[in-house]
């Protein structure tokens, strides 16, 4: 089943729930009434039942192969989003809660992060904060970086890609303290690149992007720290527990078995097209193109996010006329954008402006059709 | 699309994920790659799209309809299933933490939801318990009951219908102080006969068994309980706060959009059906005629749980041979059901045996099915 979505009439540009593989809702829709000859749908098969286990053990194993997960990282499926992992962090690593959890501020979602541990009970520490620039990429150089010292760390939080504001780290970030553990928000970027799972203690993704339908979060675990480190004090909400999660195969209660289907059928799409490395390579050639288009416009279009930081799969930019972002222009672009076929393109309510959001399911051809219009609008609307 | 099930090659007993009504899955295999010509899937729309908010709100108005809720109470589409429910309520109603929260324990789930409160800290009490007898429904009688006096009562808690244990109230408990909130977990038998919202504070359920896939929890919440009884120590998550998530309108972040999605297509279907009592009428005959089957089989067929507490949903029952539960004739009564296109028939591992879920969707002819191999497979193995 390895195609893109190339047959479908809309290009859907939305920043989560987002575009899926075409393939993928497709044979989805094939076997929703009936799984496997087996006369019952997906949703309707008991979660203990051998045909779910296998599902599970399908994308697990398919999800190890993927971003190559050692056997001494465990994979999680839990419920709740990133926002659910905020407060799980807290009673999960704060053993000794006179530790600082360092957090390095991009963007909205991790400013949300650190707030939520804060809130908790945690003392906080922000690495760097780029909100006084409006979360625009100019993060500084790591030689600025303020990290806890790591015998007084907890652990040091990142979100790799921030959706709203269209940010994304180009690698890991330097001068990370030894023995820390790294924490790392994905939810938006995962399986979209290659990266070295061992450089992290836990990497965690809604499946709204690059996964699979909302509902599910896919938590990838050092097992050290499963179960190691819970508050001392604050007992944890039995669901947050990430040693619970695991001594029950992610299935203390009942799982979202749905979402974790759609998510194997998604990772088997991946495997078929080549993997990570594939789609790196044509993820790169998407945004690239789309940047080059914003870059070449003569100021027609502008990207807020510095070079450097700017998002391979959240492209945000605004409209410009007469030397400020035109709100007329933007809401035009909006309504001939949606005559062609081309949705879910309005950047997020904190922020304004557009907002093409590319990810893995998103095709070339669909890139290519959004720069041609830009190019025509560009044309249309220039003084 | 008002039918059961009755064209397919297989009758699925299980307890959750359960059976859905074949109507509802046939239409969401058809829309599925395409809802209402928007040319995605629902699982593709952004949650803030009107598309889906359409979705959510008619959701919602159906589900008022179903079960006449009031507008003085709130509907929450939340996730974590029960279970996340069991924290919840500690942090949203524990507002006095010298309050005792009351728990009528008739069955595995009431009896989790204690420890859970208890383990973080409330002072809990039993008003009832039954473990002593297997939560084998012999509740003792309302003047039994331990209520602790409405002063020092944070709420009164129990679980309408026990899943594993086949124990589901007959109605309303009696003798509840008054002014005191009750909160009930009606996950395996909400949407299956008529009940008067007005009598609780706060009622929940996970989907996965009489509304749709895993992976959402609705809580019915009266308004005066959302925010106002915090507990004043101790923070609560973000992702199990009822305030938090009434006042965003279930999008504080991403809810589970497809989920909710098949939600509205199976009230859509009860509504068609005849509703509520259409389906009370239906589940009364079902389940009848199952304990029926059970109770004239000459004690070759005995049902644990005791008259007058029996559940609707979850029928549960042994194999008997010279007096006693035979795993053997369990287990070949088992392989012999599905050979007939009957499945999921085993009862929960904690208890054994064989379990007959008969949720809305599973329809009369199934359960007839069921109730004449039975008297094949007791004439086959009776001495």
């Amino acid at each position: 089943m390895a195609t893109f979505h190339d047959e479908r009439s809309v290009w859907n540009f939305s920043a989560g729930p987002a575009v899926m593989p075409q393939v993928v809702l497709e044979r989805a829709a094939a076997e929703l009434p009936n799984w496997n000859n087996t006369g019952m749908s997906v949703m309707e098969l008991s979660h203990r039942s051998p045909e779910f286990e296998s599902i599970l053990a399908s994308a697990e194993s398919d999800l190890r192969k993927l971003l190559n997960i050692p056997s001494t990282y465990k994979i999680l499926w839990m419920q709740g989003g990133a926002t659910s992992q905020f407060s799980t962090l807290f009673y999960n690593l704060l053993g000794d809660p006179t530790k600082t959890a360092d957090y390095l501020v991009t963007g909205g979602w991790s400013e949300k992060a650190m707030q939520e541990a804060a809130r908790l009970g945690a003392k906080v520490n922000a690495v760097v904060n780029t909100k006084s620039t409006g979360h625009n990429g100019a993060v500084p150089p790591p030689s600025e970086y303020k990290f806890t010292p790591a015998a007084e760390s907890a652990y040091v939080y990142y979100c790799d890609n921030e959706t709203v504001h269209g940010v994304e780290f180009p690698s890991f970030p330097e001068g990370v303290p030894e023995g820390v553990p790294v924490v790392c928000d994905m939810s938006s970027n995962i399986l979209s690149r290659k990266f070295d799972v061992t450089k992290y203690g836990i990497i965690f993704a809604g499946a709204q992007k690059n996964i699979g339908p909302a509902g599910v979060t896919v938590v990838i675990i050092r097992e050290d720290l499963i179960g190691t480190r819970m508050h001392p004090n604050l007992k944890c909400p039995v669901m947050l527990d990430f040693k619970v999660c695991a001594d029950n195969g992610s299935m203390y209660n009942t799982p979202p078995t749905y979402g974790i289907y759609m998510a194997g059928l998604v990772f088997k799409w991946l495997l078929e097209i080549g993997g990570v490395d594939a789609i790196e390579s044509i993820n790169a050639q998407k945004s690239g193109r789309l940047y080059d288009a914003i870059d070449s416009s003569n100021g027609f279009y502008r990207c807020p996010v510095q070079k450097g930081f700017r998002s391979r799969m959240n492209i945000t930019f605004r409209i410009f006329k007469n030397g400020a972002a035109s709100k007329d222009l933007e809401a035009d672009f909006l309504k001939g954008a949606e005559k062609l076929g081309m949705v879910q393109l309005k950047g997020h309510r904190s922020v304004g402006g557009i907002r093409a959001s590319l990810y893995n399911a998103m095709s070339q051809k669909g890139v290519d059709a959004l720069i041609t219009y830009m190019q025509d609008f560009a044309r249309q609307h220039s003084e």
